[in-house]
């Protein structure tokens, strides 16, 4: 490994964004590929993203910025994925250079829809990554407020501390404070589970439930989704922390959260079809509702919130009487 | 004990109210004592508190309404205190009427300035009152939220199940779910020190934290909850159920709490004197900061957040500085 590993962030959106801001305060330069190259033209001679966080000045002498994923790939040590999960597989299609001897972070909070694995699974059952150069950036963080330099914490989860420190020390700086893990598997699903949470928070809301009855959800919410990670992988940690109930908060509290917005349409009683229509963006919590539940069909734990929102998004249940059972489940 | 229980409100703020509208739906009659005589007239004449949650219409013929707490008392087997508990000790020096053989139920959050002592510790010490006869009713549940008859769930702790059930059925109702819990001493120092943590919430947010911050401040909160809890009354308990981790999150991430409007106006450079001044209502986590301070010397219990909440409220600390010393201890 090179003494000064590279960086490249694959990614065009709002995280990718953000996470190409934290690298540019502790490197000279970085990789950054996305597929929209007038994006890529726009940050060139305007140094900020045109589409997401647009705020954000770059100091472009330090962007290798590039449509081509496989220049990317090559150039770098550390590859940050931060696409949407559902177009991960497509953007992967692509991908002619070699991901031997590279380090894979994922900064997708998703589920890999053509796999149904999370990203990491995905990397390591694909690409014969080993876990020990698979690693996971966590919140609790909005995008939004690392353009604005609000202080944030992230954990930067790998089986490899010293890469999970590298990864924690190039992202690091005045608002951003990295603390590392070695549960990558049950961080990157409490990532991909608090989606479903946020979507049921939205439809709680959408259906005029109030703020007593939210905090009820989210206190079932993380001992539900200890329950589920705990059947994926058993060990000690502590579902409280700040990756797992921290990330939960600041989804399932946010109204900017696509997917609590998702859920508050449905409840609101838009169609599945028609509430994906209106949003430009894809709720990650639509196929990790899926996901979730038929992963769930293996291990057996109880899921009450998980099983509602399924029934609603996929079964095409009335949300309005799937609530009323809910309530009754939940205490 | 009677075939049917007499209950009495004691209490004319917006959570007495609330708790009287809930038992007027299961029984024919109970006992309302408030200080404020004009208020009384009011409810006679127009079947509502002119205070708090006016909005809320009453069965008067089901009211034996009083400004004199011994009538009350001498009425009740069941007594519900729902006043703020600075102005505990102050009511029930008015009381003649023997507390023997009562059930006394604690519905006010804090402590009782004289004594330092939650609620039923101080009914214990000072009237002696058996554990098996004291019992809380905590939330998640603003008032406000009973008045709109939107879905809420209690917790009923009581030493003696028997009761703790009697007391949920009569609370419940179309919109009211009530649990029993048999955590007494845990449930009322959560309900306690929740509001020292909506404070703390109040001050990150008048500080300009973000809403990544309040996530990892929340997630801190229930850890420094659980050890500080932990160290009171050692036993099972399941920190993430409604009546601790449901509390403290209806409290930090709302708007309407006084407690988490109090940290905000210190937070935004008022002295906590004018803070007091502006507000016309009392903030509970104000007195329970001192107590909660003083008691974990003892304890010595890791609270970074209590103590960087007590060292502004007592202390005169300046907050920026304070909260820029806090974000280095939590993760």
């Amino acid at each position: 490994m090179n003494e000064h590993p590279k960086f490249a962030v694959i990614g065009g959106g709002s995280w990718a964004t953000a996470i190409a801001k934290m690298l540019c305060v502790n490197l000279t330069e970085i990789a950054w590929y996305m597929r929209n190259e007038s994006a890529i033209e726009h940050i060139k001679k305007f140094k900020h993203n045109p589409n997401y966080l647009s705020s954000v000045e770059f100091d472009t002498k330090k962007l290798k910025l590039t449509s081509n994923i496989n220049e990317a790939v090559q150039y770098a040590d550390y590859i940050i994925f931060a696409i949407p999960s559902a177009f991960l597989s497509g953007e992967l299609e692509h991908l002619t250079e070699s991901l031997d001897g590279k380090i894979i972070f994922s900064a997708i909070k998703g589920i890999v829809p053509e796999t149904s694995l999370i990203v990491g699974e995905h990397f390591h059952e694909k690409y014969n990554i080993p876990y020990d150069s698979i690693g996971v950036i966590t919140g609790p963080c909005h995008a939004e407020e690392v353009a604005m330099e609000r202080l944030s914490y992230l954990t930067i989860a790998c089986g490899d501390s010293q890469k999970a420190k590298i990864m924690a020390n190039n992202l690091s700086g005045n608002y951003i404070k990295a603390k590392i893990s070695d549960d990558i598997i049950g961080t990157e699903y409490a990532a991909m589970l608090k989606n479903i949470y946020a979507i049921a928070a939205g439809m709680a809301h959408g259906l005029g439930y109030g703020d007593n009855f939210q905090a009820l959800l989210m206190s079932n919410a993380i001992r539900e989704m200890k329950k589920f990670i705990r059947k994926v992988h058993k060990m000690k940690r502590n579902i409280n922390d700040s990756a797992y109930l921290g990330d939960l908060l600041v989804t399932g509290y946010s109204i900017f959260s696509r997917n609590r917005m998702f859920g508050n349409m449905i409840g609101k009683g838009y169609t599945v079809k028609s509430a994906m229509m209106e949003m430009s963006m894809v709720a990650e919590g639509y196929y990790a509702t899926n996901s979730a539940y038929k992963l769930n069909q293996g291990l057996r734990a109880k899921t009450p919130i998980i099983d509602a929102v399924y029934s609603i998004l996929y079964e095409g249940k009335e949300p309005k009487k799937v609530f009323k059972k809910l309530t009754e489940k939940l205490n």
